[in-house]
């Protein structure tokens, strides 16, 4: 039998594509629209997948000129969508280096709640120096520190959300009894980051705590995953690469003492679709004419951590860039920028075409059998549980995925053609933790 | 003219009176029910009410055996709320003392864009020792340096949500210009208790500034006000109390360089509606009677500051109570039950009664006739701007007020019959602040 996927739609305001913005069907003003954000949530759940998914960082990143560079904050987006859909599972970024576990966990729970047990919160730890300059620091923290404070926000949070049992709400109106007060509990967590005395305001959620995602690909960040995420972004570009980082998280899952089958891999991928495959290049070619690469050039410079002049536009990029251990927030991102401007010898102008589709995700152009076909291949070949579809272009690059894609999935017996329960780890086929034991 | 009224409904899960979950109506799961919620937002817009409001402290307080004590974090719910409303103003409480003032400046323009421009922040310093437990602290910050952190907290945010100007957003899609750097700017604050670089990440939101809400009424809680607030909650309990409350905040707002009509003054009150004033006080006495005086006598007996053994339930409060001088948290508060059971003479278990159906605001029980009456009268005496309309028992209050109250103001003058505006500010009457002058 063929494995099902699981798919997850990755919504940028105007897509994935940096230059998505100028196509005549793009609303500028999208990453601050409710009724843009309506309209994917409601079309991904028209098309039964699993989620949707924000990214986010507290900082606003380089030049507005470039792009839309902001957008709303994805929990209070992630809130509004649970008003507008029923089935479809939701999903925010939330730093842990710049939020207190008790609000956080409180409004992950909420929004648990809100949407009938449809959260997910990607845990990230917020590279760079811009964004500790909103929050008191001069600089960001160390990288290895970061993952360390993550840990420790995590096993608060889950505390937290294990503060109540799922019985504790008694609503016995006859006797005047609402909650059993011997069934919520402090936690009483006191560490190196955190001293929280809980217990939470709230009770345990349906899902007992929303899933739990991980982007980042850097040791500690695949450390922190095999501990903790249920289900996992990333980035690969070539099946081998993907088959080596799911073989190499699975066995980290193991060896940290859980089902592997409880961690869900799923690789980006940029589907641009065509009727045939060479309509499907030609627009991709027309999003990239529109990329202005001196913008591009400006971030690229920033990531490698070089001058924008030492990237002339026309030249591979220069030999004598650091190595990613130099590297103090992004490292995978680093390392995967690195390795494919090497490894496909691509000049600087072509490099940033290649991230300005898809971020350095995979882009795949073809008819929608060729898209479902790539689907199929890797997640036969174990290197994927499902993908998470970076659409190029929003509105049309969703919609054309779910219109065209997902009926060929569904033919294949890949894809459900029907939600089959009514919570995100039921879409993802993960248990619901039981509370954690009080230690009274 | 008569003085037009500007209606809040100020809502609680299951309604102001403790005992109103117990009531057949009441859902006791409504705290965290997005469909409970959904129908009260959509019965005040029904009713063309100003705004919805919700309180909030980031710590569960108390025994859960005596009322639904929790709920979901509100400003997640003002965004799901958001997408299932058109026109009413959302206010929420957040709390200045554990919260950073970059993570929620963005979070209340995010709300003011998903939900055009109907955002509000009910401003709190956050009372007690258990929310402090919740942030790493052993006790609650003094009083004063809380007002202190608050009043800089709010510089921050201003300057935050002044950091794009309001025509920042050029998207010029054929130049493949998205933004102008120019007029996005860093805020480069430093300060005692923050240092904020900026800008914020999104564009700046439909109303420029949430409406500021502010609901403490000590002296910090007020001169607080006088500066910020552009409307405000208050507990008044006699019309004399509240006409001097009244005439000194207007006052001091001036005093502070304000026009004192963008202050807007609404005491609560609590409605309970019968067919006639019989039936209204057989209601009130049905609710109170439901009230299990022991668990509400622990909480009086905290916020006293006294063992709950030396409040006999029929004896008057024992004489030797502390000054509000001495009370770190809640002066307000602290100083209204005080002089309410002082001043009526009542037994600990009558105070309850009182504390119990409003927490100590006033209770209006009567005919709808009677209640326009006490509203109508305070508003024409200069006590009043309008009210924080608090149901006692939800969702049969507000539907009671919507569709017995609401109408007879409409008739004499008081109300509006629809909305003229579409943001909040529109409803109250308040200008649209413009960005202060970048220095640059």
């Amino acid at each position: 039998m063929a494995r099902k996927l699981h798919l997850n739609a990755f919504l940028m305001s105007t897509g994935h594509h940096e230059a998505s913005w100028r196509l005549p069907e793009s609303d500028p003003h999208a990453g601050t629209s409710l009724a843009h954000f309506t309209r994917l949530a409601q079309t991904a759940e028209r098309g039964k997948l699993d989620s949707v998914f924000f990214a986010d960082s507290p900082v606003l990143w380089g030049s507005v000129a470039r792009r839309p560079s902001s957008a709303v904050e994805p929990t209070v987006l992630l809130a509004a969508l649970a008003a507008a859909t029923h089935r479809i599972g939701l999903i925010a970024t939330a730093s842990t280096s710049y939020n207190s576990p008790y609000n956080l966990a409180r409004r992950f729970a909420s929004i648990d709640h809100l949407s009938g047990g449809r959260a997910g919160w990607n845990v990230v730890t917020t590279a760079g120096a811009d964004a500790a300059r909103n929050f008191g620091l001069d600089d960001q923290p160390l990288h290895r520190y970061r993952y360390e404070r993550a840990a420790e926000f995590l096993d608060v949070a889950f505390k937290l959300w294990d503060s109540w049992d799922d019985d504790a709400v008694l609503a016995d109106k006859a006797a005047g009894v609402w909650g059993d007060d011997s069934r919520v509990r402090a936690v009483d967590h006191s560490g190196p980051h955190f001293s929280v005395r809980g217990p939470l305001d709230i009770p345990r959620s349906p899902q007992g705590h929303p899933v739990i995602v991980q982007a980042g690909s850097s040791e500690d960040g695949k450390d922190l995953a095999a501990r903790y995420a249920e289900a996992v972004f990333t980035a690969q570009q070539t099946l081998e690469e993907a088959q080596a980082f799911y073989a190499d998280l699975k066995a980290r899952t193991a060896a940290a003492g859980r089902d592997p089958d409880s961690i869900k891999i799923l690789p980006g991928i940029v589907p641009v679709i065509g009727g045939t495959e060479a309509e499907a290049r030609r627009r991709e070619r027309e999003l990239d004419a529109l990329i202005r690469p001196e913008y591009a050039r400006d971030e690229l410079a920033r990531t490698l951590r070089v001058a924008p002049e030492d990237l002339p536009l026309d030249r591979e990029l220069p030999p004598d860039l650091p190595g990613e251990d130099e590297i103090e927030g992004a490292k995978s991102r680093y390392t995967l920028i690195v390795d494919l401007a090497r490894r496909e010898r691509l000049t600087v102008r072509r490099l940033i075409g290649r991230l300005g589709g898809g971020r350095g995700h995979r882009t795949v152009a073809g008819t929608p059998e060729q898209i479902a076909d790539a689907l199929e291949s890797w997640s036969g070949a174990w290197a994927a549980d499902g993908f998470n579809i970076m659409p190029a272009a929003l509105p049309s690059g969703l919609e054309e995925f779910v219109d065209h894609v997902v009926p060929i999935l569904q033919a294949r017996g890949l894809f459900r053609t029907e939600y089959e329960g009514s919570t995100l780890r039921e879409h993802y086929g993960l248990a619901r933790p039981a509370t954690q034991l009080a230690e009274v």
